[in-house]
């Protein structure tokens, strides 16, 4: 046993842990509270810190908030999922498929590092996929963090958003989440958690 | 405008973003404080709370505690990853390619959503894999959240992993991640961050 170096970071109290994960819900109902500018650079000013493989960070996010862009994110949205028309912020959460090429400026002590990818195209798809997702759940626990609520969605069609929003044809829409505050009258029964045995293991 | 019910849940305050994004940084090396079955579980419970699409929750989690299960795990690490063999917990975190069979579980207002899955089984990698990466990343969060570091890493022999720790054959590694109390010495330098007008756009 040697002497270490002890951690002076305490845990975040109750009540955070509560905001974040025990009491925080998934949203439907919305009320007109707006989120501004300096709310949705504060939560991009969060997301950006948290960790991607290699720095990467291949996310690509649009904040529909406009009348005029909600109109052009309607039709890929399924009549059930409509409802996120109703925050004041739709974030899609795309990842760009070139992100590589970003890898001088974000990793700048082993540039080559982007040549990994271009000679192994296989890897690109994975590694901009799972680490966009992260990136996605970055700003779910941001914005919760920030005291914004959150309606994260999977089910939309993917090329006509990435077709509207992403024009430059090197990013695909990963998921969406209506951002903004949440009406809480309108929150669904919380739904069965797996027990740890089912979903952990310690050994 | 409606009246609106306005949300009353504050913000977290500056020191608990810093603990989660703004001065939390990726570990390499660890201090010999041990992480408890006390703390893996209360991981486990907030880890547990994060959204999944449809609340299925395919991830599975194996946290490798024991020296040996670090020497089985030890193999499948290349030598610049053997680092996180030091903390005292490596998490694996996988996916249940079979996570739809828990639907009439987990979902239980809807049962059937289980079959949309098995009807269509190329719908079932990308909803594993991108739910299970949102787990993960809530795992990376919610470690902080207690006081704890985290290295996550992608780099490892995947079919090893899979066969050694999820020996049922529906389990595939995600990827792992170190956790424990760091050694803040060891800690690399800050990597550049994207800024918002590479990265995101508000429409």
């Amino acid at each position: 046993m040697t002497a270490t170096v002890q951690t002076t970071r305490p845990a975040l109290d109750p009540a955070a842990l509560d905001t974040l994960f025990r009491t925080a819900r998934s949203h439907n109902g919305w009320t007109d509270q707006p989120v501004s500018d300096a709310e949705i650079r504060a939560l991009y000013d969060l997301v950006k810190f948290g960790p991607t493989s290699a720095n990467t960070q291949p996310a690509r996010f649009v904040f529909v908030r406009s009348e005029a862009a909600k109109a052009r994110l309607a039709p890929a949205l399924p009549e059930g999922n409509r409802k996120a028309l109703a925050a004041p912020v739709i974030a899609l959460i795309g990842y760009d498929t070139k992100f590589y090429d970003r890898i001088p400026e974000v990793f700048p002590h082993n540039p080559g590092f982007r040549d990994l990818f271009v000679n192994k195209p296989e890897m690109v798809e994975p590694h901009a996929f799972r680490n966009s997702s992260l990136q996605g759940a970055y700003l779910i626990l941001a914005a919760r963090a920030l005291g914004l609520d959150v309606g994260p969605m999977s089910g939309f069609d993917q090329a006509t958003v990435d077709a509207e929003f992403f024009p430059g044809g090197t990013v695909k829409t990963n998921f969406i989440a209506a951002v903004g505050h949440g009406d809480h009258s309108k929150v669904m029964e919380r739904l069965p958690r797996l027990a740890f045995a089912d979903a952990a293991a310690i050994v």
